[in-house]
């Protein structure tokens, strides 16, 4: 049990949720530069960037939005009583700077940015961002940890091999070249909620021919979360694991927010139960990502992302504080 | 298998989604004078016309926003593995021209503009309106294939005798005149999902007085998506079938954009699937009814609508597949 | 059956449910001051008042919303085909006239409201406010019934001391104020629908102390609505009860409208369900709370209010009609 | 100077503007029933009825938009001092109850009401409903006082002859029926902000042939306000007046909720000027029409129809008071 | 005068303006394809295209909701009496398909499809997008007509040399790199309407030093419209010019759906004015950019910036007709 | 010139816009135990609070949105060329923690908040929060300086004696009680833009008596903004002045979002120009109050006032410069 108090969050008892400058879960800002990054286990970060998507924008917008409804979290996982912050240290490390204008450039900015963060020791808990910025996050993350594998909530496998004529990096394209890059141990994939029309089975050709397991949402529906989730936690086993966590794997109605929606997708209460039942995997990072403010100016899909993220933290949590001792 | 790439949808790898002249499902536009028209198998049209609304109005404004909404619509159903714009001609005939201040004079142009259709042998596949809309479509498709039987997904039985003092035509009452004209074969007639509060008994007692089958929401969600289906189609059997869709059979958190919600009905996957589930019925016509815009601007309803329509459609387009050999 | 007509809704034949002057249900009006109050057995009333919210405000304008939405409510049950507005006299009361610059005189004022309510013999059924109007509330009615039973729907206790270094009286407090002052008996109370993250366990630990039995949502999810409310049914008994309804019990997906939304929470037939599920019960007064209009301007979490709130309203009219004989 | 404090409106001090049942301007609701009916000088009645919208519908559900927004309107016109209902009895009459499927039998309802009001003596200042509703209280106008002479605000002329092929009776054409009936004398008619785009111009020529005179929004932002309302009120001089105020008068920034908007319009501060220069007309009815909440859900649109009606309610509180000495 | 009715747009009054396919002010579709694009002499087109934003995304979407909220426009301009449809040749001609994940393989595809376009004598006016479009619009102006001059109207100079340490590319560069490719005069280019806060003084050195007049917001508001484009029209004289017009050049109460608004901009009968009096201009293309959808999806904006086209547009074809006689 | 670079915002050139956690204007933040708080010339401040509201709630939630809004504010005045971030020391100095179910505690919080930053020699900007705040704040500021002169935008007096039977601390009320606390010297109090419909004329009596100047907006829009204001700095002359401005003085089209709009305010143009025009006032603290977010979640209210913020901060850092040579 850790409990410097310099990372503990602001009480809502203290100040008010509506007030002060809103970090991510109101835990301190932590700049790159600052001397109490080595102190910090997970380090929660926005990549504030959407030059991968191909239809509706707006993730750039996301990791504000995020921040903003982050400050309704309280201390404590009422389900599980989990406690993170005092159990872990925590901090917001600010956002990666993305050059909107550039793709490329962007891609190399995210990578050096999370390249330190990660030799600082640091676990990095990402707010998207479109799905694209995945695969930067992944080359730094692959630097240390080899392939790894991964756990994937999406209603789109994001495995197509290009776009518009030969267009290699997208937000369809992330893992494709995730896989090609070694990044990840196609083995130990799997990806959950797969839905919705598609332009054809090109990307799950793909899937099928290096061994990642996809899970459709029919299949999703008739099994439920329990036993889904055991096989996910099976195939990654004990290796590193990425969780990757696209906020369009949940129904519009709960996720109106996003930039691709499908329908049928899960209900909230999935939605946080899936992301609870990560816990035992060996979490190396996770990412939730396509957060879109201007389809949901409410703060309604960003709560659910925030709500989302606490759950994966506190998996993390309890996973250092049991490694520590 | 026909190909006539004329009827192809625009790819959005071709063209990106939010581009173009924005028509159904992106595909060709072909007016009834056209000469194209004998080739279309199946035709999507728009009826914009509200004025049997007796609460909320805006359905006038539906077909332009499904037509907006139906270009995230790809080639290929994802759970089925159905391509229907491969399978049969599709096509995008525009909108009927209502008169927005005469109720009468738009029911006449409506069955013109039907009679049309499906003299020329195109299944119409429609996009509404209010539910008024179905009975001057009825009495185009009655006039070639008799009484017909119907599966109709609504909050409301739509079986009123009148309403106002005596005004007969009004979006509660079109399936009560097109029993009375002999349109519907009540005997082959289905609704589900009926539920909310009501003035009295009178569209029921109606209904059991001709035959109709009613399936309140509280007997769906006992029984479930599946097994309630599977009576529909056995009510229907194989008599040709209007398969009507009132989008406020969903429930309001999934489809806010309606005129008359009611609390407690189906969610998306639900919506979804009884659409699916329309497998192996004879349909002769389908309209999703009810889209009113100003009450959801996001266009969530919307595409949660072109989604149902497009289920609709890959059945017709099995349909008609397997009786074309 | 009681059936002056005086006290009959308007019938939306009579009177398109959009127009007219919105009184709740579109029942008459009847001040505190009016000759009929006697003769009224349930009385509708606006509590706008939401000087307790620690979060979001807005429930001040709760009461006109519900208001405007339940102006869709008809004469009937659709579900159960109970007809309350011919079983006992319903009206709406018209609001408590707060004090938004000063919470204790708002609290007299809402105390002395009820009292003369209950005095005149009328079962209140309550359109809030926040949450902290159910104490006032109690105030009055355990001066009739003394300390009464409680189901309360909620995704949080209200069980804390106090916020803020000290305050008493917040939303977040109300019915630990209730305990203490004897208003509630606590063995007969039941909390149904608990979760999100909390500040700490002290709200849980109270509840243990004095015997409030808590259902928290994954117990809710596991055992489903009808096992949950048997049980609720069996913790009050016979005894009086009064039953709190917190809007934010329901997913914020059905229900964005309010301040403190938690995720994860039930869908709306659920919501309706649990309601209908009181029968038996011996209802001595009912609130529903926290509809803050500002987070949800498309009146939507309203119209999911009011349709609870005519659930509740069936069971106390049935439950009047068989006392009366 | 009258005082009956029946007729004051509730104060903002004894019950906050957010509470109670919203009737107009929170004044008493007097039905044509209500014996106070004949101590009514002024009556405020709704039209809840858009059946002859041609673009966008929804004034239907304005006259409870402007209910709710009137609530904030206190005791006296800040500019002028005035207080008008310390100098009349006003009173909120109640709706229109229209027919929605149904136009001539709206329009024959419409007319009967205000038959009556007039008849009591009583100044109808009508809150809309679409432009045609006009036509019908013209009818019951124009039997009282004969063709009066209209001061009208709008940015289009509603004199086109018929629409969709000889439909008569739109939102489009209420003024040339009215001039064909002989319900408005044209030489005492001036309109007043004409713009946009036209079809052709056959409702102009008409106006030149029957001597209307239209100032088109290109002379008032030459001449201004207070010039432009110098010439009308001299085109009406002495005679019986009825004022018809189309909020799409006023540029869509300021006015979003109506159906027909047109670009460049007066701003918020000329809209109100022109309603208080009306002071010295003879003024015998007024409307204020086309508020589509649908559109405008916030209620600024409604906050600005309300301000402007007060206006004009001022000037009719000032006539009358000075006529009855 | 041209008169061939296959280039008339439809009327309101055969087809309501809510229905039909929307194509840009109902003209008919024309693709590059198209035999009759060389009858064409007026082509409007779709540039969806946003990838030079740098703060807030989504003029991607903006020919689309320009399309829907242009079918508004009627036939003739109520204020200057021109019908431009009946005077020239006006057709839509599709979207340029954009790669929404590859810069400056969009300019390529815009210069491309422009060439065509201006090769086939046709005069573009394009709907945007973001401002950077301008720039390979220009490059293909250029080519016909060499460095030409322009009117352009915003609150920015996007005359900036780079962006993020030495990005090109972006939507506060195009002019910049206009002028260096000599593609515009910078003698016979002003720029009207610059306000807000800024970076420095960069671009407006380079502006001064190459002769761009730069007309701010104090002197326009000092002037007035009529005085300011005189002086517009007396820079670019007779020579070949561009109009391209950012609709935030208009204050963002009247344009809210824009990605980097101004604060104390033009209203909006300023806003139609100066463009109406670009008449006299030898206007050899235009475009209005920047509308964002999602910041206001009310529609509103767009319909402010199709008004503007129309204004333009009037004064293109009342240019042809002078000239072709 | 003072120029450390901690003081200095973050670029749009670093970090796009829409990136890293929002501080005001992207200023550092400086709490008030940093000790860095003494080289601080200029403190922005936040009070999350609104208690004094007694219409719509909401302006708890304004310093958040007006911090988020802020973040697109550059380092140059475009119209006045003044770079304050390089003239003085500005920084983002946190929120004041309210209470918000203690009226007088959260005023108490504020005074003791503001003392201190006040003896740091810090001149303090404010976003409030409702209006009540700047009672609290002139406490602390006339412990410094004596009863001051104020110029106040607004379009209420805020003088009134009492709310509700008798409530003396509302946002209606504190300028009444800082003139009875001698915090503010009548005769150096101006008040600009009052217009709306009024209770009676007890604020302006008290105003006639205490030497208050009252700018009606009749008389404001008559005047103009330059002329107006060279009246206000007239009154004001050299004494330390407070400068209060509620968004509510600027129309609500312009400002939607706030509690208690007013009709036909002045424009956007006149909003920035009135503060601007405070050049040569003594300054000794400012706040713009009443933004409030539930009611305009677009952030256009908020990027107004903090607009109007940045230009009241530019004539402060003018006046400090000039000061400190």
């Amino acid at each position: 049990m850790k409990s410097d108090p310099f990372f503990h969050p602001v009480s809502g008892f203290d100040l008010p949720r509506f007030a002060g400058v809103p970090t991510f879960m109101r835990l301190p800002h932590v700049g790159l530069d600052d001397a109490r990054l080595t102190q910090v286990d997970v380090g929660l970060i926005g990549t504030p960037w959407d030059s991968g998507t191909t239809n509706r924008p707006g993730p750039r917008h996301g990791p504000r939005q995020l921040r903003d409804a982050s400050t309704m979290i309280r201390a404590e996982n009422g389900a599980t009583g989990v406690r993170p912050f005092e159990m872990v240290h925590c901090a917001d490390l600010g956002d990666v700077p993305p050059n909107p204008a550039d793709l490329q450039d962007s891609m190399t900015r995210i990578t050096d940015f999370y390249r330190r963060v990660i030799r600082a020791g640091v676990i990095p808990l990402t707010a998207g961002g479109d799905h694209l910025c995945s695969l930067p996050i992944l080359r730094a993350v692959a630097e240390e940890d080899g392939p790894v594998g991964m756990i994937h909530f999406d209603s789109h496998t994001d495995l197509f091999h290009s776009y518009f004529g030969g267009t290699m990096y997208t937000h369809g394209t992330p893992f494709r070249r995730a896989v090609e890059e070694e990044l990840l141990d196609p083995k130990k994939v799997v990806q959950i909620g797969i839905r919705g029309t598609t332009y054809d089975r090109e990307d799950r050709d793909f899937a099928d021919s290096v061994g990642i397991r996809i899970i459709p949402i029919e299949e999703f529906h008739a099994r439920g979360p329990e036993d889904v989730m055991a096989e996910a936690r099976e195939i990654v086993g004990a290796a590193p694991t990425y969780v990757s966590y696209d906020i369009d794997f949940v129904d519009p109605a709960f996720a109106p927010g996003t930039g691709t929606p499908e329908i049928g997708g899960p209900n909230s209460w999935q939605a946080l139960l899936v992301a609870r039942l990560l816990k035992g995997v060996n979490i190396v990072g996770a990412d939730l990502v396509e957060v879109s403010p201007p389809f949901d100016n409410s703060g309604g899909t960003a709560y659910l992302g925030v709500s989302i993220m606490f759950e994966i933290l506190c998996n993390v949590a309890g996973m250092l504080a049991e490694r520590h001792g």
